[in-house]
């Protein structure tokens, strides 16, 4: 059957407030370096109060990964939940803005859209602190079947085994694609929620992931090893694909028995890394659904994480066709 | 008596919605390049449909610059309205979080937090469709006494001659700066505004200011005139103290019988015009305040101005103090 959309993402919806920080600022309010917390809505407001003035943008993993895609030409859909709110308008109008489908109706009367809390240090990492507010309301009622089966790749969010709610959605929306052998692929999106979930996301893994996504530290964790090729060793013995990722040293990407070893995309300054992996993931699945090349689908991933880093915020602040078709990509 | 602020402004407070454009889009849009347009709540809904995804930033001319003075390490005070809601939240706690003074309350119950539509070319040169919303709102009763006599310098947009309350507020803020000896400044904030004010401007200028901010489209338009030296020695014959710019050409700025000729800072790459002459005001009145010469008052302008113009959003991403001690202007 015919893709009506290359990606499908299932996340968590958020808007992100990106501030710069110092690393004393971190420590001084406790904030491990380079990660992702969940906050309840007093510590957020808390926290913002003393964060620097910032710049407001649509966020969450998979949305951001869902605009990459449309940003390189892709058809992409979103499923996630935001609150009737301006935040919530916000990231609705970005989300449609750059081409995306995106219908999940609005929460009403429940808790504002949820918010990301990032710090970001002046060498570009980021620690970020979400408040997971409306979007935790995902259920599986909002996983719409007929999106879920008209897309090449459906993607998940490893963030979505905190909410216990979305777990079912995220359930229902592998079951049907693994029913319409449509490609399911997850990214691990953090550390700590490795550490959390660790179980759980290897059982999903091994009985229903056809492509992992993960950086260094997620998949060394995965597996409670130190060493990068061994982990990504054992991920192979479990997942039939996967890209994985290091930073400025690139990325190593295999699909059965064929690997390819990928650089980064020089960058002339990192100005902020949030977003990096979302855009690595887009530029892959984009390739991976077009039937480019193992190599030439982590390029594209290279190159949108490139794009990225380079400036405050998320998401992609060119169209990336046009980047990717500068580079001969496309 | 010693000044509590270097800069006490009143303006509308708008938060800012910031997304790149084509010159097709600006023509589909009958919008006129460059220009500020006032918009209602329905036209604000509909071309926000249209415009791409974007940034949201707190924004609104004078708050930009009282964010810049606090950058430069100034005291900064704000008068403005914003509403009870999630982009009045942003806008105050981006005032607060520079370390300037803000206690307006927020509106409650009536329409929502103003927002400008900025649609931004690739050259950089923003055109803004604004919906006053709660701006409008502010009041004479909004303007607090003490902050006004304990003000350095009293700085008011143009664009509050467009709402009547707000020009109540102006007048009280005027009249009570005047009475303590305080500078009153102004900006012609933008030419249709000075197309629609032109005989008010005029009568406020020659009778109560002591320091004009101009760019050369608002100045030409005040006097009727082609020739931007013409401009500015009809505004010498009215106003005592101005500061004129005129894009990458620098300022003129002149003080009684002395005038300076001050160069533009040069930028790698024009992102956003978005605060330019907002941040130069700022640059020039943390100096004035601050006794430093004309010509480092007009080079702390131009150098605030390069800052903002590098980058999305009408505000300093980094700190200005930092950025003027390295060029050796403080």
């Amino acid at each position: 059957m015919t893709a009506a959309y290359d990606v499908a993402a299932i996340g968590n919806a958020i808007v992100d407030v990106i501030a710069p920080c110092s690393a004393q600022f971190l420590t001084e309010h406790t904030l491990e370096r380079g990660a992702m917390m969940l906050v309840d809505e007093a510590e957020s407001a808390a926290l913002y109060g003393a964060m620097a003035p910032g710049l407001e943008t649509s966020g969450g993993s998979a949305g951001n990964t869902v605009a990459g895609v449309a940003s390189l030409g892709g058809r992409a859909a979103y499923i996630g939940k935001v609150a009737d709110d301006q935040l919530g308008e916000v990231f609705t109008h970005d989300m449609r803005a750059i081409g995306a489908h995106f219908d999940v109706p609005p929460l009403v009367g429940g808790p504002a859209t949820a918010r990301s809390l990032i710090n970001v240090l002046p060498d570009g990492e980021r620690t970020m602190c979400t408040f997971l507010g409306a979007s935790v309301e995902l259920t599986a009622a909002d996983v719409d079947q007929e999106v879920v089966e008209g897309a090449a790749i459906v993607y998940l969010e490893g963030y979505l085994f905190d909410p216990s709610e979305a777990r079912k959605a995220f359930a229902k929306a592998a079951g049907l694609a693994r029913a319409s052998d449509r490609l399911i692929a997850i990214t691990l999106s953090d550390s700590f929620v490795v550490e959390r979930h660790r179980e759980a996301l290897m059982e999903f893994i091994e009985g229903q992931v056809d492509l992992v996504f993960a950086n260094a530290a997620e998949i060394t964790s995965l597996f409670r090893v130190d060493d990068f090729d061994q982990a990504v060793a054992l991920l192979r013995e479990r997942a039939p694909m996967a890209a994985v990722t290091r930073s400025e040293q690139g990325s190593v990407v295999y699909s059965g028995a064929q690997t390819a070893i990928v650089p980064a995309y020089p960058v002339q300054k990192v100005v902020d890394t949030t977003g990096a992996g979302d855009q690595y993931a887009a530029g892959f699945m984009f390739g991976l659904a077009r039937g480019l090349p193992l190599e030439v689908c982590g390029r594209l991933g290279s190159l949108a994480a490139s794009e990225v880093i380079s400036h405050y915020g998320p998401r992609p602040q060119v169209w990336l066709k046009d980047l990717a078709a500068a580079e001969g990509l496309i």
